[in-house]
């Protein structure tokens, strides 16, 4: 492979921006201590006349990424659309043997172990740091720098968008939809953030991490997932009298031959660090065999903090081609050998009950009765005077740890109950 | 170079114990995803006849560890005694072509230049992850995750002997001379624990990071240095009562053509991720141009943690070499391109100072005279009530920004003052 490479880049939207923009101011020291070159080869773009922030020859453009890919020119195809068609552009490019960057979570999420597949059958080799936490250098941490580590367990904060709402939220700043709404106008939600909220963004990039980490299979779909569009000013208050704050958790943990993954608001003690994550930021806190715990933290999407960790990978990339190394993902484990995301009916944890309970004898010696039936141990019940408005009173109840199925069905019967008419509302509990 | 990979060890202590460890339990995705697998040929140790807490044939000792570099059964030297003979041996590995991985931070820091130079005119490798902050991968996420940004500043709690004191005075639990001697006693601080409280050991760790953030010349003695022996509790109440925490913190900012180094105590703010690294563990803030801010986590010392930053160099090293791959440390500036370590007197910063003043009129006058007329701008005053015990009252003053040189002559005019007997105390204060 010559130096410079030649680079088809997909997609010229913010990151793609960035990108062109780090290649062309690239740090001086990156060329003088890589010895590493690029040259622009080839872009796909929607629209070829729309103004661009960065200079960029129009006679690369082409509205067809396939051209890109099939340009003898590009040697290494960078696919920043986050598109559904990306899936045909990278596997065609694998298939040529030409190595991939790509930022895309769901495409390494949904499709991750064909592509991979495609990439080693073909000699070629497919980088995705930018999919998860942005600039974060955790993947290439977790398979370098921890690689005499078996990973016991990985915290992460990693979606920018609920960690701002939540972030204002705690500074009591409103509620979930005024925030949310602020957030809208401030760029840091989309117009439709269900993605975002409902922690299904959090839970491909668990699924990604998760499959460097403990060599799993699965997709973002096999995380168990919850959002924080239930969440109220009122939970996190309880939280802070409880010395713990609300964040929006993917957790991901060793277990016998599978792997825990779970994705759900989490109310984490005020003084860790992950607790101190605040506005849009993200990180990861990983427990590892020998290192014990170790955080990652910082900006987990951007237009710059994203293309840093793009350009990063196309370096690692061309360092190994230029030297006939092997690729990157040779130490991806795939297939048979792959372990597979566990169901979380049998994860144990402390959880936070909160209830507006009929104001009637009794109403807390059934719940409580419930509770016992499913073995579940209470360990503290803060039972606050009557609500002013009727004739209910709040109450919360924290357990120890018990089982996540035997809390679900110790909820359902408590929802049954006519003393709780608007049903339990839970949030689970982590010490980190 | 074959594989297994022939390893010699010099050094059996408490690290080196650590590494053969992790060779002989390595997770077996290490084996089976990196495709590297090590043999140890020859460790040398002081004392061939001391039990050990790892199984090591004892045909393999020797207590020459100019036996182990000469071995040619070694292609991989790794220096674990942190000794002063190690510049012979990692010296002598070098000149014959072969790897090395060290843990010594004072043989980086002091001779890392030659050290480099000598690997670079020999083709072999020289890694030391190890040196600074134990087991976080800070060093690779420098050179690799971060190869698109220029580190604009770097802020690091890099001795865990120091945080570990200056935690539990924060948390009232003694003074300095007290928690000291506990640490002693666990084992967190030396029997002469003067590199550590000084901030030495800290001064040598920057200048290595110096040296892969900045491309630094300079050693540990380029680095402007503090400790934190005359730290006091009051210090850290009156920290508090500012919205502050005292860290001994490790800072380098770019500068034009150079770049800004020092050790010192400084006041961070309480809700900065630095002010909530607590104990033993270390932490890394980097603001990379592209990246923003990010912060690198966990335990700087201890047996796993640091071995498991050795073993990763040599994982790194063989696979290097495996794919005839260039050496890591390829990416090295040296010689006239480099930058030199600054001295301080021109940084400016904000400044806290505390004293003992007798209890006269016009002594505020004469130390704000004093201020002023080296431009030094008072930002708020605490004096409190009289001292019970004699005609002496405390006096605080916090200071907008300054520059050092002026600071250092206004602390010489108002120490010469005769009514600030016992001179007044200074510490810095960082924003992040």
């Amino acid at each position: 492979m010559s130096n410079p490479i030649g680079v088809g880049l997909i997609g010229l939207g913010t990151v793609g921006s960035g990108v062109v923009e780090l290649l062309q101011d690239a740090p001086s020291s990156m060329r003088r201590r890589k010895h590493v070159d690029f040259a622009l080869k080839r872009v796909a773009v929607r629209d070829r006349a729309r103004p661009r922030a960065v200079a960029v020859d129009k006679a690369l453009l082409t509205a067809e990424a396939a051209e890109v890919v099939a340009d003898p020119a590009v040697q290494l195809v960078v696919e920043l659309t986050g598109a559904a068609p990306a899936y045909e552009w990278v596997s065609a490019a694998l298939r040529q043997g030409k190595d991939v960057g790509t930022a895309n979570k769901a495409l390494l999420a949904e499709r991750g172990e064909e592509l991979f597949e495609l990439a080693l059958k073909n000699g070629a080799d497919l980088m995705f740091e930018a999919s998860v936490a942005g600039g974060i250098p955790i993947i290439r941490s977790l398979r370098s720098g921890l690689v005499a580590n078996r990973v016991e367990s990985l915290y992460g904060i990693l979606n920018g968008t609920t960690n701002y709402i939540l972030t204002r939220m705690s500074r009591g700043e409103g509620d979930y939809a005024d925030i949310l709404k602020d957030a809208q106008d401030e760029g840091y939600a989309e117009p439709d953030p269900t993605m975002d909220v409902s922690g299904m963004d959090a839970a491909q990039k668990l699924a990604i991490l998760c499959r460097i980490g403990f060599h799993s299979t699965g997709t973002g779909s096999d995380v168990f997932c919850e959002g924080i569009e239930h969440i109220e000013q009122s939970d996190i208050e309880y939280a802070r009298e409880l010395g713990f704050v609300i964040k929006l958790l993917a957790i991901a943990k060793q277990q016998n031959g599978s792997v825990e993954a779970r994705v759900h608001p989490a109310m984490v003690p005020t003084d860790s660090l992950l607790a101190n994550i605040h506005d849009e930021f993200n990180a990861i806190q990983v427990q590892g065999s020998a290192v014990g715990p170790q955080v990652f933290s910082g900006r987990g999407a951007g237009q710059m903090p994203t293309a840093s960790a793009v350009v990063a990978d196309m370096v690692e990339m061309v360092e190994r081609k230029v030297a006939g190394a092997g690729t990157a993902i040779g130490d991806m484990i795939l297939g048979e050998e792959a372990v597979s995301i566990a169901p979380v009916e049998n994860v144990e944890m402390r959880y936070f009950l909160r209830a507006l309970v009929c104001d009637q004898p009794g109403v807390l010696e059934r719940i409580a009765r419930i509770l016992a039936e499913e073995h579940i141990s209470i360990a503290s019940v803060i039972q606050k005077e009557r609500d002013l408005e009727g004739g209910s009173v709040p109450l919360v109840i924290v357990t120890h740890e018990a089982k996540e199925a035997a809390m679900q069905r110790a909820l359902g019967a408590i929802d049954a109950l006519d003393a709780v008419p608007d049903g339990v509302k839970l949030i689970r509990m982590e010490e980190l």
